[in-house]
């Protein structure tokens, strides 16, 4: 049984209820411009998958950034490439390098091959999620997360990251058949994977759709949008009677905001190409933002650092609308901190984000 | 005296005049998926400011995709880093590397000390222009370009490429007077090289702003979009009576096209990430629409080209409206050429768009 939830702004703010201020996470906030979180790491033999896998090590980092700063949500400390491992796709970090498979899916036969992983290979990850809900102890919401299908294909087909996305493309645009059954089992997987993690304890989940930009337009809604739907209609809503909220975020998405909407999640992220202000206004408060600071911001001076976050919470405006319906906002950056972020301006960050958008929530009404 | 144009269809569409067809030409058209273009690099010490520097060289290359294909423009065989080479930042390509630059602009003496070249020193490129021109003897239009000044100042400041433009954005945040002093050297010095240009025979120019999409919405209007803005005001848009095209492209600018056709551009270039038909219909042809293929499309089969090519070509739709009033497309691919493309795909592309589109434009109105 696990403790009452002491601070529930951020499920607040992304089901569109009022709060008195703007809650506040940002990606990657158990990372390495943290020197608690290097020590930790050269503790669990200098390995990044040696903390995800290790649920005492992934609880320890997943509250550092708490302890260190009044955020108003945690994630769970692990890697979107968990589900291909776990397909048998052997992953690796090399050092300094970013991850690889061994063995990548390159021919027909791989691809026909591959299913949805028993979950009980992942079980690392779901007992990270209850360990670190337990240590929580009701101090903020716990977010669960999952690469997209689309996202997770790009990894899996490249055994890489890469500059062009060639290999996959290549495999989309000759062999489509090929792909849509990589994705649809990708689909079928991170539902399950997503759902078993709310049933251990997550309070929220999000879907990182990193690679989704680099589609063409139809593209895009064939192969990452369709995908992310079909996670979204398998994923549960409620748990133990509350609503576990949603977030699917596409980088580089900003043009097809109302589709991402529309999937059913309850907030859509936004990088900093999205302007927060015009974005509102499209999506009309059917559902809450998440965004949208350039983690660069965060290497001028604290000052500049405070003035950034209150321009961002500015343009998105008061929650309350004239017409007494609520828009829902959390802040965040529009993608992953960075690893050189020096860690006093995220203190900055987070104060100002806290203050400014107390004062404005107080004040004013969304006309 | 240059020979008379015997082929005007690419002027005629970035106008929006009516054309008996879409032209096409390929960012980097001239490059290393030709077979005759690496044979000419190795003849110029294996160089690429070998080839870039010598106007003889630079014509040939320029002209060897034409040779191969009937594409409907030429583009200068040159480099987007010529400007901040030439006031003196130092150029050099490392083997199998990306261009670095020997004295980037890291304080503010190197800010101070920063000015519009004297165009002499970039007289090889100028040369090179006249030289393509008189080889051409009239077949088809040369277009002249330039990088824009935001994306100058991303290698100026960086020294080198980046992912993620941490150097230059830092002094965005933290100083940008600093950043501003930089970006209106390098918009007086880019209208002065393409005016240069286009007296020495360019009949068209294109402002490659390619890393304006790495910027938060506020920023690309002010660090990008404003020095854009100063270099169009700047830009002589008539040589010997006839109108002189200005293309510009943002990639990743899918979200700002509006404010990127106010700027006075002619035509406007689109990444692969833009719905074309969403595109014309925001744009509402005051300016002519330039892309958007995914150059990976080119990694499939010669069929799937073909049908690639015929969807971009369908969804922007027949050139005449039923409002009498003309639209224009100049087909592009959404971003340069990869250097691994098969030759054959690129034969089945130029052939597919010449033919869809002129059966389409002969036979249909866009209502």
């Amino acid at each position: 049984m696990n403790a009452p939830l002491q601070n529930d702004t951020f499920l607040r703010a992304c089901l569109r209820q009022p709060t008195d201020y703007t809650p506040v996470w940002l990606m990657r906030q158990a990372g390495r411009y943290l020197p608690e979180y290097k020590a930790s790491r050269l503790a669990a033999g200098n390995s990044f998958m040696g903390l995800a896998t290790n649920p005492r090590y992934a609880t320890e980092v997943t509250l550092q950034p708490l302890d260190r700063y009044p955020l108003d949500a945690a994630i769970l400390f692990s890697d979107i490439l968990t589900v291909p491992d776990a397909m048998g796709l052997g992953l690796s970090f090399g050092a300094g390098e970013g991850p690889r498979f061994a063995h990548p899916l390159r021919d027909e036969a791989a691809v026909a091959a591959l299913a949805v992983p028993d979950m009980a290979k992942l079980r690392y990850v779901f007992d990270a999620v209850s360990s670190i809900r337990s240590a929580l102890n009701g101090r903020v919401p716990l977010i669960g997360f999952s690469g997209s299908p689309w996202t997770l294909a790009c990894y899996m087909v490249e055994g890489a990251g890469s500059d062009d996305y060639r290999t996959v493309k290549t495999m989309m645009y000759a062999r489509p058949d090929l792909l849509h059954r990589i994705l649809a089992i990708n689909a079928d997987a991170v539902a399950t994977y997503l759902n078993t993690q709310i049933e251990a304890g997550a309070q929220a989940v999000m879907v990182f759709d990193s690679w989704g930009g680099v589609l063409e337009h139809r593209a895009f809604h064939q192969f990452s949008l369709a995908y992310t739907q079909r996670v979204m209609d398998q994923l549960k809503r409620e748990h133990n009677g509350q609503r576990v909220p949603a977030i699917v975020f596409t980088k580089g998405g900003g043009q097809w905001l109302e589709q991402i909407a529309a999937t059913g999640a309850d907030v859509v992220g936004l990088d900093w190409t999205c302007d927060l202000a015009q974005a509102r206004r499209r999506i009309d408060d059917r559902v809450a933002l998440q965004g949208n600071l350039d983690p660069m911001v965060l290497f001028a001076t604290p000052e500049a650092v405070a003035a950034e976050a209150r321009a961002v919470i500015d343009s998105f405006g008061p929650q309350q609308r004239a017409d007494g319906r609520c828009g829902g906002h959390v802040f965040n950056l529009g993608h992953g901190i960075n690893q050189h972020t020096p860690t006093d301006n995220v203190t900055a960050l987070v104060e100002a984000v806290h203050s400014h958008s107390r004062a404005l929530h107080a004040a004013a009404v969304r006309v």
